[in-house]
């Protein structure tokens, strides 16, 4: 069966996705089963399309990279456009709401009501920013229940490396005492240069120049990027309601180099880390640089790598490593999201 | 509703996944609605017990522990004692049969009969013998199809670390071109305590003292462990049904502290890979050391643990790393496969 999709917000992710459903799409439904079809995309600033029917996904993907707009799209019956994006979520055919727009960190909007419209429809949502799932993880994941659909967001931690799912399916039946992590690239490829002697301001030119790093830096080398995975995490792995505020939060930008030698001369290394830990009935996280022994799996990621460990009381600790970040991964992400819903799994 | 279990064999495994459900039974319950009970245990040395009703799990360890037998546990009505393993498996109201008996590796008998008389009486079978599922995967898978019923094996590979469902419900989707790991503990700590100055022989010694090399210490300095679960990876992860023959095998025996500081003077260090890699439709396997660069992830894993990378077109190159094997983890990896059985997922 067809499973309709209406992507709100067509910018890197929701065209890696659209890119993967055009190269692969034969081979998902042979090997998966899983028929994924685009029905509408409304973007604020590119424009919005639906037809009940399903678009030309190599069409739409020409369109907007030759013009940055869906307006030449070609016409046909039924072609429905300029639909906002809550009229697209309320009003498509869609079984998913793939959420991809533009959201304010602070706010976690307009992707919070987006989730509520889609929810309230009866649409799945599937999305890779984290505003929402930080910010209201226990509403949005209550709505989701009493309205029978589902909620997926793998890649608000880690991209399409699996830390929330893995978890989930594959480590279930152990008390996982605590996860602690790596979950910003940015700062880890900053302290893989600083290691190599490189200072700070150079090494976050560097990353600025290389893409990893925003104009303003400041989300990630203050921690505030990882302190929202890890609220994720505190929520989803730990059944914690935990909110940011909760969560004391350190960066690395008072690192010097001086810092990193003597990290160094004692046979360790530091890395941004993020923890959750439960003990008894509580649960505390934390974000800040810690000198990680040479020995620990985590203290071997380098570059713009993450990397999390899982403390389980049975399957022992275990190290799930992966990219953080990037266009096919991040559209990845989705759809491993959309294929688990399709399976009717977690 | 309960899940009842027959355990062929009663050794290591077996009870460490009955001190499992002893221990942890009514978390289970609670958090998965997974209700786990012994029904029959058959071991061909310890003795035999099924009650369509459910054995006492308690009294089962407290038995078998102190007596070494399971002679000694309380008679009640409707307890059969005596069954051979066959008749345990075709007789009994398990659901799923647990098979941890002792397997030739060779030949992976009885285990092989086992699941054949599992699968033809409608019955599940859950399993961390890497026997069965390295010499007779297609014919077993199919028969298990063929019988609607599910066919477990988690442990075969790392243990409870989930080497082989993690990729099967997280990163479907992906083309894995290749696989490649260290899935031997017992070489890895060998080469570990020559990497910091010990003899192979004396470094053998120690990892034999610490329970980790078997007094023949063959199959695992030989390659020939590691060789069993690449066979499985090709077979379950790459669906290429190659055999223990078609697979060059190379082990750690010949290397010398002259070899491992010529692989440090490169910045490399002296792992046994065993790899497993897609080419065209062709799919190739091999198990041998080499040096691999010390960026790798897998260049990080130290002493008994083991870790495998998967080299996906979409996700990137994806890290787990785990315990390899153990009481509770080799329990764990039994429970993990009989939890996804009773949630009707992969």
């Amino acid at each position: 069966m067809t499973h309709k999709l209406a992507l709100i917000g067509f910018g890197t992710v929701g065209q890696g996705l659209a890119e993967i459903l055009r190269d692969k799409g034969d081979l998902l439904r042979e090997n998966l089963g899983f028929d994924g079809q685009i029905v509408a995309i409304s973007d604020f600033i590119k424009g919005s399309l639906y037809h009940p029917d399903g678009l030309d996904v190599a069409a739409l993907l020409e369109v907007v990279q030759s013009t940055g707009k869906l307006d030449d799209y070609p016409d046909q019956p039924g072609l429905v456009r300029g639909w906002d994006s809550l009229t697209t979520i309320r009003r498509s055919n869609a079984n998913s709401v793939v959420e991809v727009a533009y959201t304010d960190i602070k706010t976690g909007q307009p992707a919070i009501d987006h989730c509520r419209a889609a929810f309230e429809s009866g649409k799945n949502v599937v999305m890779s920013n984290k505003g929402p799932v930080a910010l209201a993880y226990q509403e949005l994941a209550a709505l989701a229940r009493q309205n029978g659909v589902r909620w997926g967001f793998e890649g608000t931690v880690m991209s399409g490396t699996p830390a929330l799912r893995m978890p989930l399916t594959s480590l279930a039946g152990n008390d996982i005492r605590e996860v602690r992590g790596i979950f910003n690239g940015t700062t880890n490829y900053i302290l893989t240069k600083m290691e190599e002697g490189m200072s700070y301001a150079n090494a976050l030119a560097q990353a600025q120049e290389l893409g990893y790093a925003e104009a303003d830096p400041t989300a990630d080398v203050e921690g505030f990027d990882a302190l929202g995975k890890v609220v994720i995490l505190a929520n989803v792995i730990m059944g914690a309601p935990l909110t940011k505020d909760d969560v004391p939060c350190r960066g690395i930008s008072h690192l010097t180099l001086d810092d990193i030698a003597q990290a160094k001369a004692q046979g360790k290394r530091w890395k941004l880390l993020a923890r959750c830990k439960k003990e008894g009935d509580s649960v505390t996280a934390s974000v800040a640089p810690e000198m990680v022994p040479l020995t620990d799996p985590l203290a071997g990621i380098m570059g713009a790598t993450n990397a999390i460990t899982y403390d389980c009381d049975l399957a022992g600790p275990i190290t799930l490593v992966g990219a953080g970040a990037g266009r096919t991964e991040t559209g990845f992400s989705i759809l491993i999201d959309l294929i688990n819903i399709h399976r009717g799994n977690i």
